[in-house]
């Protein structure tokens, strides 16, 4: 139950925002059936519903930013961020950030990626909520997490709009609360 | 002067919204000086101001969608989108959308590059809004307009948060109507 949401009409809207998600079978490899976003983001009414019902599960945290990763996780951080009246800190791959960045590497299932922060852009004791569309196998999550606490910063919560619940992603996220809008 | 905004009010969060936005020498090349946002979109305030003041802007042309490009358009473009209540169709660089896509192609200084759109985002007639967070060269906003007609959709205008006016791109954008909220 979504708080501040009446438990009945949150369930139809949540099955109607399930309505507007698509299986890609095979995307982007053989094998992974892919859940596209877009039908919904294009919908304004729905979008608009999730944006606020991710905003009820966020704002319990009290956070004073919202940080997330590009290019998916922009669309609903800053959203959100803007919804909510926090700051919006973006995470990036390697060079795009034009200042001072710190950095950290993660696996992938072959090989390993990396992600930037600006250096500057959380402060210590800084609350930040880490949002994304997608929870899969918790990768970036993690990443973003350790990013944000060697800013001396305080990963709240990872808020997703999808959980890929079998993928067992939350298991790598640690102490930090896991909310998402639909689960799979 | 922006609709619905008092003057006076207007040009103080302008001048504040501005104070948060600091150049960077040199990137991404040298002789390039880079307006860097961050500062701005992690001050919760002013991204919040500022996303009010785009929305004044982009609702006198009754957008039913903001269409934008990845990634730094997705910040501006999907928070407009649900402050304005439309839909959001994400434009992105090729192989990244999983449906069936429409692509074009537009000149860089050496080159050329892509970017694509699926195909059934927008509705024969949609009415869109094109929302970038700087206009530059306008190399990417003239293409994104050719995407959104090659839809059979109309592109009513482009908004930008910055528009660097000393290069022009405004002339690359043909009929389109262009709108910004900060000038340099």
């Amino acid at each position: 139950m979504l708080a501040g949401v009446d438990p009945q009409g949150g369930n139809q809207v949540l099955q109607r925002v399930k309505s507007l998600i698509r299986d890609i079978p095979d995307f982007p490899k053989p094998g992974i059936v892919f859940k596209d976003i877009t039908p919904l983001l294009s919908n304004g009414k729905a979008f608009g519903e999730v944006i606020g019902l991710m905003a009820e599960l966020g704002k319990k945290h009290a956070p004073d930013c919202v940080v997330a990763v590009e290019s998916r996780g922009f669309i609903f951080g800053a959203a959100l961020a803007a919804h909510m009246g926090v700051g919006f800190v973006p995470v990036r791959k390697p060079g795009k950030l034009p200042y001072r960045t710190s950095r950290v590497e993660y696996a992938l299932e072959y090989g390993t990626d990396s992600l930037e922060i600006h250096s500057d852009a959380l402060g210590k004791g800084a609350r930040a909520l880490v949002v994304d569309d997608v929870l899969a196998t918790g990768g970036t999550a993690a990443a973003t997490i350790r990013l944000v606490e060697q800013q001396g910063a305080i990963a709240l919560a990872c808020l997703f709009f999808i959980e890929l619940s079998f993928l067992g992603g939350r298991s790598k996220l640690g102490s930090c609360g896991v909310d998402a809008l639909l689960h799979y």
